[in-house]
């Protein structure tokens, strides 16, 4: 192992079914994500073909790049695994046979009662001045490649999944030397209700690049992620000053940090209080129901729903008046509110959450086009009233966008609904058009 | 444009969530595998951080190493988005505003009914020379940057895959200049019910490697794909024989071709029958009914359903005997039955799939592990009799695999209890354990 302090790393997939888009690389991301929790900043994944000129290249240069090169891939037996080849041709060394590699292939095929076919032989060489890393769940040992001042440590790294991740565990891990000056230390504040632009707005300088910490943003159906990033030492006291300015100034948007999702955070909301809670769900069709229960152990507060897809279940499981449905349409703030009171009553949940609305590609109209969407929240009063947060929403998106981001918006709604603040309810949501708050008598249960 | 052949091409993804492993790049990968299809080779993926010059050097070296660059992610409106300038800074142009792209995003703000924030401003910015390519679903435009005898043409594409995907479909495929000598032909044949070494093994000699043309196979929740490839000419009339050849071994597996989902397939089938539909969900919490809706048009078959996460919810809504909870459990043969014969009879539909199972992580007993999934199809009958076919399934899964599988298997079953063949529902399906199928009065509507 050479002494070298490993600051920057780039990490390489070889594979003709991954560049070919036949296969997804997943190793990449895993290694990355291991290699950044330890204070190694990653430059650049490639994915290479198995073509050993290509793959010779991109290391020869990678190498001389960066401190620190993780490959994944083309060490098989087959004729079309190149790796061990292309990083001797990178590096000019000779190929030679290891002869503990070749007895512990051999061990291996013996164990599981075969004769180690020929063709595994090759999986025994490696570039001079390499060391094979053991494998024990497969006939690929690992290589490393020491680095010296010109060059990058090298890691190889066999490419099924459940190969290579105890093998990193095991041989790279130990051998990782982040700078101790460089540790990187990353929190993610989530928002729901702000576009991503709304966000950056508010941040304002605090996004500047060349800040240390720096905030970044991702947007992901309706979801805007604040990615903290701290360099260097005391990372935690300053990341603390910088989440706190982040958390003021986007308010009551941020629901929530980290692992935390919008649907874990409502539920926890729930639980806190005691409530439970139903969903009368038209044009997301179970999508609201589906996200709740992703959570573990969402039934103790999520009781159930009904997807009233048709005005029929609408009128008949929810018990909306049919005048509400001739007079107003399905598509309304009274059919939601409708349908919220009634899936109240019916399910004897202290909360329901009714969605309502035309996903398209085709039943949009002038005053109601594609993307309007009726969102009402009830809770559960006294004297069997509930308290109603109604909204009208237009999503400019398709189908599959439109029934997307309802189902984070009426997360959203109710989260709001449920915070202590009374005034919050009153928080404009990106795209709302229209809002209604009332009180509704919830109709006897049947 | 120019009239560049494309031979070969490099797929680019730009962003720090991306090369540290926060977020798993899907786009190259998808990219690639059209690409492929279309006979232009990719010989290599790359992954930068959003670092301006690192982006520019990359794409100067790849442009003059391939013939087609695409790029995705980095085009967004904060400070982090910096593909733009990198284009500009790679090929040393300027950067100019295109005020057609700025009166689109605009717009675009204003059917969501705000104002475009500043920030939103850059986004109409071009390298001199590129062109903007239209976004209808979000307010980043793309790029193309046409080649010249020394330059790839270059394409750059927002990073959210439900952007990038109708774009790559209308500016990219259409520009597409594969060498004519080199045409791939493909075929997608789409088969359920089956794990993916089952229908490798039915393939057996069709799926070598150096066979043209060649059968690949990729397995995707539950989903298991035959690729069908040819290169060179008269590929049509082969790939019919190959086509039959492949759907003679695969039988009833195969459920459908091309852009045909298991959803799709099976509203169309009740569609002909003149049949409609109601679901009845318990672990899979909404999830078959949001499935069944990601199709345009399918309210005229789908009515809706229940979500009975709660026993109460199962009781009371679609009426399953408390007894038949005390004695048998919620997972089992006789509650989802019972759950079938409830929403069939409570809906009025002419079929009806119940889902009832334990997803984990917890939940689960030695005699009902985790994974234990029981699916009850209930078809209406003569004199309100219904015909049921009830299944017990154990997915060796994690909770949100148990729950992706369930979905698709439920449509599996549908789809076989509505097939001419009667035999046909005797089909095994993977990890089936125990089947009834048997005929049950359904109880008269409330």
């Amino acid at each position: 192992m050479s002494d070298r302090v490993h600051r920057t790393a780039a990490v390489l997939a070889v594979g003709d079914e991954i560049v070919r888009g036949e296969k997804l690389d997943t190793n990449s991301s895993w290694i990355s994500a291991r290699l950044t929790d330890r204070g190694i900043e990653v430059v650049e994944h490639a994915t290479l073909a198995d073509d050993q000129d290509a793959i010779a290249r991109a290391i020869g240069d990678l190498c001389g790049r960066v401190d620190l090169v993780i490959i994944t891939g083309g060490l098989g037996p087959t004729p079309d695994d190149l790796t061990r080849a292309a990083i001797a041709q990178a590096v000019n060394r000779q190929l030679i046979e290891d002869k503990d590699a070749l007895d512990t292939i051999r061990t291996w095929f013996e164990r599981s009662g075969h004769p180690m076919p020929e063709l595994n032989r090759v999986q025994a060489l490696k570039p001079e001045g390499a060391a094979h890393l053991d494998n024990p769940l497969g006939t690929a040992p690992g290589l490393h490649l020491p680095g010296d001042d010109r060059r990058s440590d090298v890691f190889c790294l066999p490419g099924p999944p459940r190969e290579m991740k105890p093998m990193f565990a095991s041989c790279v891990a130990p051998a990782l030397n982040p700078p101790p000056d460089h540790s990187i230390t990353t929190r993610l504040i989530h928002t729901v209700g702000l576009g991503e632009s709304s966000v950056a707005e508010r941040l304002g300088a605090l996004m500047d690049r060349d800040r240390n910490p720096v905030v970044g943003t991702t947007a992901s159906g309706g979801i805007v992620t604040c990615r903290l990033r701290q360099t260097g030492e005391n990372a935690l006291a300053t990341l603390d000053d910088l989440e706190r300015e982040v958390r003021h100034r986007l308010g009551l948007y941020v629901f929530g940090s980290g692992e935390q999702t919008i649907q874990s955070t409502v539920l926890d909301l729930l639980r806190e209080r005691r409530m439970t809670l139903a969903v009368v769900e038209s044009c997301t069709g179970g999508g609201l129901g589906a996200t709740l229960t992703t959570v573990p152990g969402s039934s103790d507060v999520f009781l159930g729903g009904w997807i009233t897809y048709s005005d029929r279940m609408k009128r008949r499981q929810v018990r909306v008046p049919t005048a509400v449905i001739e007079s107003d349409g399905e598509v309304s703030r009274a059919c939601a509110e409708a349908m919220a009171v009634g899936g109240l009553a019916e399910s004897g949940a202290s909360a329901c959450v009714a969605i309502t609305g035309i996903a398209g590609p085709g039943g949009g109209t002038d005053d109601k086009p594609v993307g309007t969407v009726w969102i009402c929240v009830a809770i559960a009063g006294e004297e069997a009233r509930a308290k109603l947060d109604a909204r009208r929403f237009c999503f400019p998106s398709d189908r599959a966008g439109v029934r997307r981001v309802s189902v984070i918006w009426a997360l959203a709604m109710l989260r709001l609904s449920l915070l202590p603040d009374s005034g919050s309810s009153g928080l404009a949501l990106a795209c709302e058009q229209e809002s209604a708050r009332s009180v509704a008598p919830a109709p006897p249960p049947a």
